[in-house]
């Protein structure tokens, strides 16, 4: 790769004002809820994130998302890992964590409070599970945000100031009768496939979604194909089990494949004719746990995340971690 | 011990052709589901396996069993370690998944296609778990099993194509009453001991359980007399707590103990009095650890297969494990 | 630390003498719940649970106290560390155990059954968790007791001769709504702080909490004072966020933020201006820990106990371990 100019302009000038700095750790961080570390990717991924919440009508979740990754990306600092700081790998929970609580809370000022503990929380978190990870030589991947939310989610049922307006009610699991035979329409499994792109950060949208494979694609096109393919093999495989097709039109049965394609396809692995198939048993595996994730978190009126992803990254990486690239050990 | 001249015929025969490979490492691979190295053992079970599954009606349980265990023990050669390859300890998860998928989930192509991911995933769990439990010594035991059956049994609730027929309903717990006062005979005590040991492989039966004891004392007499032994002991102690009489007469109560007796009494330590004792007091808790999942996964409408029997096991087995046997490291 | 001769008497006749070291060890041991490694502190400790235990109408939670930490102590040389088993290390968690099956399991001969293998079991898993743990060079904490007590109480549903009288009824979780909006007194915060203290011994009650309090301050009272500190911030916080008033004052949001608050501010870090702030993110997301285990095991009737001082200390601990003074690692 070729290093332009302007990169070498903007590398300077970071490393020279604190408030620069933080600005391009924030973009990166963004950009590393896909696994890429490239400004660019994160000012897309900012400008999907602001398209998805305002069509969805919930534009706090956007500038939550800045207060979240910004507040993350001060208190990475903390970290003594200068390299992963400036790399945005304190932020990118922080990231999902500033969208997550308003999408699940209802704005007062002590959701707000909720978004600011969490993002510092979560920096913590990612220091202790990589640490806790390094044993094994995988990443946190997602899981700070995850179980810091879930957190401060089973938490608002316990404080009458904090209201999850945006979660399941809490019932017994029963067996998902679909109400009538489904005839899925090719423009079905696109909607499924984009959304599930953008669901990585919570919201369905199709503009957003070509905004987050435009990110991606900056950084690397493979990257991008991977995250198509994941989506849409996760989506045909949940029409083929015979899963919600609302949620999976939505692309809740496909946000976490992506990221597990990606995951397995590009980030941790060499791509390659093995890697390929490896990633698309990853894939599939991934769709059982989503449902399986479902059905676990149902008594407890709590919604998957990403966990699913997490999950079925790390059953899938650590018999091959040898492949992993130097960088993310 | 000597070594048959019909042993040294089946290993060369075994080395030559791919065929018999597979056939020697799926039988060990069975019999490894009781920790016997043996192929004259898995023989043995797979006989007691066709006996239990069809005298309760699933003989699919037991075509399963041989997919399954056959699938893992082709999957296992990706694993890079030729020598647990060939003694079965990739095959033995994908025996018991083999037999779990039709136990639980209704008979149907997509039901052989669960088996299939289920098979072939149990391995990559294998890989995965037994890496991360090589930091302390001690081995994944049936985890990878439990794991990924739980998964899709789970996913079960999700998918209107999969249908999880043998689970029970999901409910929260309420105390066990009951109904009157029992006067167990010594026949009960009989069946629920044997019952115990057949459970180990999902049903009860009583010509079953011989067949199982015997293919154990084909390798270890000691060995086969802590299965008998863990297994009245369980089934004893559920009777003086009052659990109920009718699983514990099915053996449910006594399936984990018998596979923690064996594991700590003879296959991870050194057999001896002081091992004895502590393996009685594995035994013991193991009863209640087995209660214990039995309410909490009540909610979830989901079996607790061998956990009680994995968790009691890793913790009696990480205190000691200087003492475990080179092999098993 | 001037050594007084009476001590150095004390230690004579303990090293000598069987019975007075068990006696040694088990004073210890009540002392370790609060991270206090001194007999005197331990003594202060009983008289206040005895005290606790007879003002709760529950004298048998101090007798079986006593009990369960005098086993554990007996139990704990299996353990092959003596330094660690006469500062009382596996004698803490048999404390515990020791009066937290009284208060939820009926007085029968099989509670006192259950007493005795919690107790003996909770060694073994604190040689276990210690031993998982010291890859990462964080302590046990109280998750043994945790644990352990939770396979009981579990257990205690399924099996009709075990009756779990103190425990609270399997529900599914529902948003808390105040009845009226609350007005806090002066008293509520006194009572709500003091009681936050006790109940790290599973009883509110003032007196006992005064003990307490006076037996930390006897080994060290800056250790008194975070007791008291992370206490008082819990409360305030639990009152902002709207949890329930009766918890609050019976001191049920505060005894898990008293241990964080003692471990985090100075058994596991050198105090300091850094320490104490980061000590008092700690105690915050307990708060929010603790009201999230509570909505987390309502499906299944359990008390969190002490898991989320653990889960908030490890991960609070975990990321500047390098800070652990040496006796701890």
């Amino acid at each position: 790769m070729t290093i332009h100019p302007i990169s070498v302009l903007w590398k300077n000038n970071t490393d020279k004002h604190y408030s620069l700095k933080i600005i391009d750790i924030s973009l990166r961080g963004c950009a590393q809820v896909m696994f890429q570390n490239n400004p660019i990717t994160g000012l897309l991924f900012f400008i999907a994130i602001f398209i998805a919440a305002y069509n969805n009508n919930n534009p706090l979740a956007a500038w939550g998302c800045i207060v979240g990754t910004v507040l993350a990306s001060i208190t990475g600092a903390i970290a003594h890992d200068v390299k992963s700081w400036r790399d945005g790998l304190y932020s990118y929970n922080g990231c999902l964590v500033g969208i997550a609580i308003p999408v699940f809370i209802t704005a007062t000022p002590i959701m707000w409070l909720c978004l600011v503990v969490g993002s510092v929380v979560s920096v913590i978190a990612t220091v202790c599970i990589a640490d806790i990870l390094k044993t094994w030589k995988v990443a946190a991947l997602t899981a700070p945000f995850v179980l810091t939310t879930w957190v401060i989610l089973l938490a608002s049922y316990a404080f009458h100031n904090i209201y999850g307006s945006g979660l399941p009610a809490p019932e017994l699991s029963q067996h998902y009768i679909a109400a009538s035979q489904n005839h899925y329409s090719i423009s079905f499994f696109i909607d499924g496939t984009l959304h599930g792109v953008s669901q990585v950060f919570l919201f369905p949208g199709i503009l957003a979604s070509l905004f987050f494979i435009a990110g991606l694609a900056v950084e690397s096109v493979v990257c991008a194909c991977y995250a198509i393919i994941g989506s849409f093999i996760a989506t045909l495989l949940a029409c083929y089990l015979g899963a919600n097709p609302h949620e999976i039109e939505a692309g809740l049965y496909a946000f976490s494949a992506v990221l597990t394609s990606v995951a397995l396809g590009t980030v941790f692995n060499h791509p390659g004719w093995q890697v390929f198939i490896y990633t698309v048993s990853g894939i599939i595996f991934t769709v059982f746990i989503q449902a399986a994730m479902n059905v676990l978190l149902m008594p407890f009126g709590l919604p998957t995340l990403t966990m699913p992803f997490v999950i079925s990254s790390w059953l899938f990486l650590v018999p091959n971690k040898e492949l992993m690239p130097e960088h993310r050990h």
